[in-house]
């Protein structure tokens, strides 16, 4: 039975990206941080809307014009497509796990 | 900020479907149960594919064959349209929290 708390390594030196499902109208995304931020000018700005929810740690999402909200564990939050973010903090302790759509 | 946790009613006398998000392509679908199990002969025999996580408490799932499969916290599980099932038990105490994604 796959778990999505399953499989995360001790160490994570790098945010860890993976596809728990694929389809032709949805992707979800498992999505590991330990610590990670987006770079100074990372700005996200996707072509697809994103459905997104802390599972557990937490991390903290700012977008163009500044605002900065934190998801904690059950928080999700919708971005439409070309809505800029980044996200400026993550859990450096217990990894933070997000669970994203892509559609 | 909405919270997949929230609003849970401490009293559960029936199944709760709310829908968090729906959209032409996909739904997705918050599910709080609390004891409650499917009818015996309640088959659910959906038009829809189904990626199914459960997020706190458990579930027992059923399926035509009789095969069974516990979800517990963080366990996820794929159901193809029309692939029969049905919920044989859920958490009686602390209410199973499922997010379902209908596309």
């Amino acid at each position: 039975m796959p778990n999505i708390f399953s499989n995360i390594p001790s160490d994570v030196p790098n945010e860890i990206f993976e596809d728990i499902l694929n389809t032709e109208k949805l992707r979800v995304e498992r999505i590991v941080s330990k610590g990670q931020v987006s770079p100074e000018a990372g700005w996200y700005d996707q072509e697809e809307n994103e459905w997104v929810i802390v599972l557990s740690g937490f991390g903290e999402i700012e977008y163009i014009n500044g605002d900065k909200i934190i998801l904690k564990q059950g928080d999700y939050l919708h971005l439409k497509a070309h809505e800029k973010h980044r996200v400026t903090e993550t859990s450096s302790d217990d990894p933070t796990v997000w669970l994203a759509i892509f559609y």
